[in-house]
């Protein structure tokens, strides 16, 4: 079977050939229909994050998978039902650990998981993929052609969830979010507060001219667009209003200490970026004080589990099908896989660039 | 009556003549026994923090009071109940707002409380006060003479709610906690994760070499406690281990930030202190990655409501006597009052200075 895999230090995908793999007892086989591509594909492929598992000397890529049970091999499943597979799995040599045992893989430090398509463990990016049955989430027939967004929408579930809970210890009601990043994954999220959780004052963040598709999503949305070339963070609560929620999404590390002043009192800061070191200045004294004067709280938030994958199809079954129309620029067959990656010898931020979130197709709905 | 002022940029606090206040409707007269001094007094009469109520040109001070109902004038309360006030009320000419009515004046923002004895409003260190009956929380008569010590312990109710609340939406087991802090404040919540919560493995950060009484207690209590000075906090969890909860209570702002790498994956730091503006640099790229790919949050807490003095009462029943016997290191009359006090003069880190936690009686039990 294809696959796509890269070799540290490639710089590129290449389409390689695999054997179809044979599941294992409490194991389906899988065929694979799209997956997605995102940053953490290019970190990947550029050997800034994640790395080949154990005695290999390459990694199959992707971890936003849909596809359709092939071998139910004794499992649950059915043959036919269209399902996504989480990501994180046990470390080689594992069968599980606490946060496995406990349905809290998102929640496991380093060492305790692999992540397929990322880090110790082959992707979904082939024609076939073997995963435990209980990794498998179903999803319905008419969402499986979009099925690969929600990987990435069950990463703003359980953002969105620990934020919530941070807040949980008294009367929060919030009224302003504020998404930090309109990339494909800052504009499911505004769209989902918008729409799914019914928000009236959604913001959102980039630093691109209009017109561009992924502003015009925006308007469409009634989320208002702040240019932070024009509004830096820290001055967003007076040019429009202090926010209760912020969602950062960018990896822009300064905007993870800007957030607290673009929060309102009580707010909450869900950080999703993972930007690399960088050293700057800060006004610390001024941070912290406005952190406990006015009771704001900052969160990080990595992966997710299985329920916030659940939670992932009901709300991808509840976003309007312009949104996910709109927001997807591009399906891409094996035969023009390249285009589906960014080029690395593009400038990403140029005016001209109009990819929102693209996939690679490995085999017809 | 006396009471103990202080007058915007005086500098030191002065014993005033008042007339002893009449109880509005629904409000009781109380006598008041003792009230506890701390860092935000020492702030008030320096006049970094807090200001006069509308109108007048000084302030009682003193928020940290317990007292006996004098005159109960129609409320529930019974003449003779012993008491502590909370501290904030509404605004001048405002009855109630969302957050008093919720339970959570905790919560309220700036410009929606007054603090008694900090800004806005007279504090307790008078022969008498007056408080809504609602803002009085009973104390039986054994704690009375130790009453001051709930509106420390309220605040760190609170700060422990509100950060266990941040790690509600998994399944938290926090085993390791760090105090940052040998103040009075710091020493209380160490002695309460030690004893009436349980914790094994609690640490306590100062900057003070042995032999001091803090220490003492610490050791007394088998908190382990790190010099700063030898062991700055980014390098703890290497020296010692990471931490599952930091509680911060220096007002050192890079404590704020350094809280960060000290804490354990999936762990949580609480921000007590109010520090002054301060530029520094920091690894921003660093901890915003670690909050991120760790899962860790920050929570700021300031102030605490009524259910948290409630909650604080029987945590001060439930500590060793000894501990309180050896944190309140000074209880001083009227005439001796100035002794409550620090004095600005002196360097309060020098070695020989063994003051905890002083208060000021103002009538005998």
């Amino acid at each position: 079977m294809k696959a796509i895999a890269v070799e540290p230090g490639a710089g590129t995908p290449t389409l390689i050939d695999l054997p179809v793999p044979e599941p294992a007892p409490g194991e389906a086989l899988v065929r694979t229909l799209r997956v997605g591509v995102d940053g953490t594909d290019d970190e990947v492929i550029a050997g800034a994050h994640g790395g080949v598992p154990d005695g290999d000397d390459r990694l199959v890529l992707g971890h936003e998978a849909v596809g359709v049970v092939e071998d139910a091999n004794g499992t649950d499943l059915e043959e036919g039902q269209y399902v996504v597979p989480t990501v994180r799995r046990p470390p080689p040599g594992v069968e599980t650990n606490v946060y496995f045992e406990r349905g809290e893989p998102d929640m496991a430090p380093e060492g305790e998981y692999v992540e397929r398509g990322i880090v110790g463990a082959h992707g979904f990016m082939a024609e076939y993929f073997t995963s435990p049955a209980d990794c498998l989430v179903p999803i319905s027939a008419d969402l499986a052609p979009v099925g690969f967004l929600v990987e990435p929408i069950s990463i703003t579930e359980k953002a969105i969830e620990h934020a919530a809970a941070t807040r949980s210890a008294f009367d929060w009601r919030p009224e302003s979010v504020f998404v930090l990043g309109n990339g494909s994954l800052g504009l499911l999220t505004a769209a989902m507060f918008r729409t799914t959780m019914g928000y009236d004052r959604v913001y959102c963040l980039g630093r691109r001219d209009r017109p561009h598709p992924s502003i015009d999503i925006l308007d469409e949305l009634g989320v208002t667009y702040i240019d932070s070339r024009e509004t830096p963070v820290p001055e967003v609560p007076e040019v429009y209003e202090p926010m209760d929620l912020v969602y950062e999404a960018t990896g822009y590390a300064k905007h993870a200490f800007e957030s607290i002043e673009a929060l309102a009192p009580n707010g909450v800061a869900a950080l999703l970026g993972v930007p690399n070191d960088w050293s700057f200045e800060v006004d610390g004294g001024r941070l912290h004080r406005e952190m406990v004067l006015h009771n704001k709280a900052i969160v990080g938030s990595v992966n997710s589990n299985r329920d916030q994958f659940a939670s992932a199809v009901d709300t991808l079954a509840g976003l309007p099908s312009w949104v996910i129309e709109d927001v997807v620029s591009g399906v891409y067959g094996l035969e023009e896989y390249e285009r589906a990656f960014s080029d690395p010898t593009d400038d990403a931020t140029a005016d001209d660039d109009t990819t929102i979130k693209t996939a690679v197709e490995f085999s017809n709905i």
